[in-house]
């Protein structure tokens, strides 16, 4: 006989296959969806069910859209010769929040990882030529992160891209704001360095 | 223009409302989900409306089941007489698996807290009395965390209970199996001193 009820096991199931919650955290959450009104368990349901039939993916620029092109894509107001290259499409709301980018975006859907066995082949890469050659793209700026799996994904993208005659920039390295250079690693200090602005 | 589509800030914002979760961790959940089949979506979903129509509380116990009474409640096998008070639902479990306990359970739904507001008659400690008048309840194991509002809750059901002729016990306080006694605190040196066993 088991203890707890089946459908609260199977909830429980049902969130430990997120990632980062074990067996004992989807316990917490899920009693504590049981003290909560049943009307915040029916939203939970609602939106997850609204997730799965509204949201698409933009068949130029491969992020998570309720439209097809996508707003971004669809804009004219905006620059459609500069593309940004994001790894998912989870990057594109932090540089939209700047401000500071009026072009389109190529979301290539994960970063090259030989390890992983992430090949350029499984990425949106393929995709992202076609559009360079369709298009009048004057420039591909890289906003990938600053790691080893970022750093391959760029050079590899730049040696693709270059021999078009296209610029391809990527995002500047240096001390983030706020950061106490006593603290600063050396690669971050040594691009620091290497990338100074004149006042 | 938001850069996110809608149902996914809504989704987004649903899990951030679930405890220990902020806006980055609900939007890593949402995005990962995203990633997944669809069909896992739609189980999640299912899973949730599923704990809404079938969960219920037991009315005698005030646990989380399927039936009502519960099946621990209804089971005739159980000492009757034997009632373990544990704070949450969720405390019961993990008491089963020891399988050294064979009586029925109260649930209070809480603990005795000033500071949070939560006064005894928030708590299921009436229906508890109830229950003890009713039946030919013998013993009463207070099965409460071992911190401030733990104590402060069994010393106040004992004196509540043991006025009704019902011996009042609680869970033993010692060392843990594999702790160190270099680095036990005081408090749990002391009970465990106090509380020695004959070999």
């Amino acid at each position: 006989m088991s203890p707890t009820p089946h459908a609260l096991d199977r909830l429980i199931q049902e969130f430990t296959k997120l990632p980062g919650i074990g067996p004992k955290t989807a316990e917490r959450l899920v009693y504590y969806l049981l003290k909560q009104p049943k009307e915040n368990l029916s939203l939970l349901a609602e939106s997850l069910n609204q997730v799965k039939t509204e949201v698409t993916v933009c068949s130029r620029c491969y992020r998570f859209s309720d439209q097809n092109p996508c707003l971004i894509c669809a804009d004219k107001k905006r620059d459609h010769s500069l593309i940004c290259v994001v790894a998912e499409s989870q990057n594109i709301p932090v540089i939209e929040k700047t401000n500071a980018f009026n072009g389109l975006y190529h979301v290539l859907g994960g970063l090259i990882s030989p390890l992983e066995g992430t090949t350029p082949d499984k990425l949106h890469i393929s995709e992202l030529e076609a559009r360079l050659k369709a298009n009048g793209v004057k420039e591909v700026i890289l906003a990938l992160n600053p790691d080893v799996d970022g750093e391959t994904t760029s050079l590899y993208l730049s040696q693709l891209i270059k021999p078009q005659g296209i610029k391809v920039t990527k995002l500047a390295r240096g001390l983030p704001m706020g950061a106490d250079l006593e603290y600063a690693d050396e690669i971050t200090l040594e691009s620091a360095l290497t990338g100074r602005r004149e006042l």
